[in-house]
């Protein structure tokens, strides 16, 4: 029965790994960025998934790379749309 | 009066910069670290300084270039040692 499986392994070619994806937002205030980075982490526990996260004063650098990319995608997790949702809302 | 002074600067090679420090962190758990990046925070306020972090789920970088550390020696501040003193009682 795992004739069609088998095939598709035969002619697979090179894994091509998908890029490492960058997300960089911009506070106005150390309060507004400190408030994203609370809810980055709640986010995260949430979904049992922390990207690199790397910040300063008023900016927040999120790097996610392929392998967080498939884990995501494979367990169908809305984490970047509502990282990207918590980012908007901390900033008004 | 200022003889001397100007006999300084007169002779000042080239300004050398201070090399960036970077510290690793790691710790046991996500809990352990981010009640260090809250710490952080809080030294980070009350100093009124913010270095560069990054983190991961159980590890944090912390890097103070050239600029930060002038600004912190001329301050006569005790961020870095407040902060390894952080890091060590966020590990137990």
């Amino acid at each position: 029965m795992n004739a069609v499986k088998d095939l598709n392994a035969a002619s697979s070619g090179p894994q091509e790994l998908l890029p490492t994806l960058n997300w960089r937002f911009e506070f106005g205030s150390y309060v507004q960025t400190r408030h994203f980075l609370d809810q980055m982490a709640d986010l995260s526990k949430r979904e049992g998934y922390y990207p690199n996260v790397s910040f300063g004063k008023t900016y927040v650098n999120i790097s996610i790379d392929a392998e967080g990319r498939a884990e995501l995608t494979e367990r169908n997790s809305r984490f970047t749309g509502e990282m990207e949702a918590l980012a908007a809302t901390a900033r008004t």
